[in-house]
């Protein structure tokens, strides 16, 4: 593993003149970035589907690199590549890389590599595989730069990202994808864009259990927003029937999973199917913790980030383990988008 | 339970004088016609999404049965209701209606209950509940009037429909989507549509298992094609990264499940992926089919029908179960949408 700890943020002072790093985590649903200037911290989101209109990709990060502020340099990390708007993840590094550069390369750009590593547009280009899925790596060094031991948790719109910290060093056994998949340090269940449908088989109801339908009919936004984990405004993806983010129009979709509406099942009955689908949510996270965090002492907290960070507090409790803070610094905002922020002060770190 | 049988198709001779029926089950993807005069049955399958343009079905209607040919009278079915183009189904069930007596209103047009019944189109207004996802009612009535006793599996694009028949009557506990989902006579899987990641939660890769993305990557038609269960021309709806139906392809898309791509994956590796998610399918269709099946004698025969006839066979020979012919006079386009030719011959018996 060639992963290396950057210092924490707390070591950075006011008084030190710092350059501004701007950091773009590229995903396929969502573009987030993160402006740092000494301790001040500004982020930006924008939902952004790339398979819908991928030309529009710089557009969008010239926006949301506006929207941030002036940097000095700007470092990029990506998950955009999977989406199938692209036949090979070598195409999607590659398209994503056109857009980045198109969109910020008027500063000094960099790219982030699944080892920890900051390396120019040329050097990824000749590495696609090193840079794809890469953004967990930046939060998982700020939180091992905070930490000696943990096992950070940051659970996002669309996935879960599960990574052990040891000794102060990443200790992840997975560095693309797929080995993360097959080691539990990556779960495909967020709380916002996952289909009810692909959370579980059946779900209970009026004391039975019914298989679903696997249509997209309802996502897990719906599911968090009526029961009260998430406030309307934090439903930022599209709903699937284009309907708005309310609880009404909520349980309607979630009333759909078992081919009944808001004329056949009461108000009582839908959210009895969300608070089961949140749980198998949670012990879907659950199991998968236990596994990644098994060589970490007991003592080892757990550093709860994301939009969802909410499931990674529970699983702690669960786990046994103390809830940790996010790294000084990042603040609410900054641990909903940990990997954009942590990416901003590893760049920072390297420049100075 | 109101269900009566009706005379099967070999009670009718050429030498009759028999009316051109028209039926038309009006699905949420896809629109199917029956045209039935004397033994003369004519198909036609038209892929329409109804919740991408609601607007256009009274159109797809009026095509679909021009293509049929001319008909002295007109049935309809529907499952199209439960689309979310609708927030309920009695604005879908009403919506269908308005569409098909717009485009079939010119002849005397009548609506199946899920009783068996045919009742005029103000009648079905009045009972939205009554004529909402009734199609698998008329195939069961026409497998109890060829058998005294079956198992009828129609396995579509979507699901899989399992009724029981039982002394020439249809034994259903179900009537509705939700009891029939309960009962496991309605089982949500089926060879074209369904997204993989709601077939199963994770799939074997190189000896381990591994847990799936939730995306909208890849479906059955996918895993049938690659497996050689389906031809091309078989997969006729849109595929989800929009690009050709063809092995090469559906590989590629069946690897982004585990978030991978065909530079990381053989295809040796993808075809495993596929086959378990086959056996899978096959193994929810086989675990509902004991379940239905139970209160029936050994000796009722499993009658297979719909474009994944192959998996209903496959069960019967699980249940050791002999697999009976579907009535007579379907032909292998009728018994490919069932529903559709059962509707046309009922309608023609209650006109005589």
């Amino acid at each position: 593993m060639a992963w290396t700890a950057v210092p924490p943020f707390r070591s950075m002072t006011p008084t030190t003149r710092m350059p501004a790093t701007l950091a773009v985590d590229i995903g396929g649903a969502n573009t987030k970035a993160a402006l740092l200037q000494g301790m001040s911290l500004r982020t930006v989101s924008r939902p952004f589907e790339v398979w819908r209109d991928r030309e529009a990709l710089a557009a969008v990060l010239r926006e949301v690199a506006a929207e941030a502020g002036e940097a000095d340099a700007v470092a990029i990390t990506m998950t955009a590549e999977l989406s199938d708007a692209f036949r090979t993840k070598r195409e999607g590094v590659a398209f994503v890389l056109d857009a980045a550069e198109e969109a910020l390369g008027d500063r000094p750009l960099s790219v982030l590599t699944t080892t920890g590593e900051l390396v120019s547009v040329e050097a990824a280009r000749a590495r696609p595989w090193d840079v794809a899925a890469a953004n967990w790596v930046a939060s998982a060094l700020a939180v091992g730069a905070a930490y000696p031991d943990a096992l950070l948790i940051d659970t996002g719109s669309t996935t879960a990202d599960i990574v052990p910290i040891a000794a102060g060093r990443v200790a992840a056994s997975g560095h693309n994808d797929l080995e993360r998949l097959l080691a539990g340090e990556l779960v495909y269940t967020g709380v916002l864009r996952t289909n009810l449908a692909a959370i579980a088989p059946r779900v209970p109801i009026r004391g039975e259990w019914c298989a679903v339908s696997s249509e997209y009919f309802a996502i897990s936004a719906d599911v968090h927003l009526v029961l009260g984990h998430l406030a309307e405004e934090a439903y930022d993806c599209p709903t699937p029937d284009g309907r708005p983010t309310t609880v009404a129009f909520a349980r309607e979709r979630i009333a759909r999973l078992v081919c009944s509406d808001a004329d056949q099942l009461d108000a009582g009955e839908i959210d009895a199917i969300a608070a089961f689908l949140a749980a198998e949510q949670l012990r879907h996270i659950e199991e998968a913790a236990r596994r990644v965090g098994r060589p970490l002492p007991p003592q080892a907290p757990v550093v709860a980030v994301g939009a969802g960070a909410f499931l990674g507090r529970e699983v702690a409790a669960r786990l046994g383990r103390a809830v940790a803070d996010a790294p000084a610094g990042w603040g609410a905002a900054g641990a909903e988008m940990a990997p954009a922020s942590a990416l901003a002060a590893l760049l920072a770190a390297r420049l100075c």
